[in-house]
């Protein structure tokens, strides 16, 4: 059985976490001990790019450069982690990856579908997640559950209903669109 | 006299904050008292990115990783600190700006001037230097004169001379190409 990349997607509050456990879990079972990641994150780098990004009180934020160190996160994860698990053969599940950048920079902030596959193409050339697991719930489930359990709502958090319903539809499209792999 | 922005290029030792000193200096004889900036940096976000992107002792950057740093400490820089001066009438004097990724990022470590010109217009839409200063002097003596001034090299510092020497006729060719600006 080969190395997979798996990546898990959806808004807050859809439950990717339960299910990056238990896909864990699963392969443990079967004897593979996968690397378990997440995004914006991953690398001592790339967690503190994640800081900048998520931290309501810092700097303001245009959408260019939101996307830009979102990017630059992910490349530095590729390249410092997730490249040299596959490499060396081991399964990588990701909390987030590329889909979510279409969603929530792309149909969120208003960067275009140009943009972020320039951006994919200089950040991971070549690296697509082998299998993407969508998890979807209505808007005001998901939300009513990620504001549960968080005392603080970082800057995503903070976004309104309608900044969430265009993040859904546009992972409900690229599911749609991708089907063999999502 | 409207505000202009003004950036000044070269590589390590060519006398870049020499000339912004004088400059400002020239310019406040004048009036007018103008904002003087560095990149990378130049925002309390962009200097965070900065040392990510200097330190030696930091994560590895891959090419498109750094490329990606630099524009998203850019694309802060432009929003927060430079269009708003500009926006108020003030004159900026920038030590390094986008030429600077072409001859770094782009001569310097391969990204492709495609790509860089797609950063570009992510990081600053509509926003270019009204005039450049481009300083020069041969590889040998510039490197010269920046290692007697500093105890430790950066990541840039710490290239070889085969790499200045492409970011320098990078710089030479962007002169030539853009003789009304630079």
């Amino acid at each position: 059985m080969r190395a997979r990349f798996v990546t898990f997607e959806g808004i807050e509050g859809v439950g990717k976490s339960t299910q990056v456990a238990h896909a864990a879990a699963h392969l443990r079972r079967r004897g593979v001990e996968p690397c378990l990641t997440r995004e914006p994150g991953g690398t001592p780098l790339a967690e503190t790019v994640r800081r900048l990004v998520l931290d309501r009180d810092g700097e303001p934020l245009a959408p260019g450069t939101e996307a830009l160190l979102i990017f630059a996160a992910r490349a530095a994860h590729v390249a410092n982690l997730i490249a040299p698990a596959l490499g060396r053969g081991q399964w990588v599940l990701c909390d987030r990856f590329t889909d979510a950048s279409e969603a929530y920079q792309g149909a969120g902030r208003g960067i275009s579908r140009e943009q972020i596959a320039a951006l994919a193409h200089l950040a991971h050339p070549g690296l697509d997640p082998d299998l993407t697991l969508l998890l979807d719930a209505p808007v005001d489930v998901a939300l009513a559950r990620a504001a549960r359990r968080q005392a603080a709502a970082d800057r995503f958090e903070a976004e309104d209903r309608a900044f969430f319903e265009r993040v859904r539809a546009r992972y409900l499209e690229i599911a749609g669109r991708e089907p063999a792999r999502v």
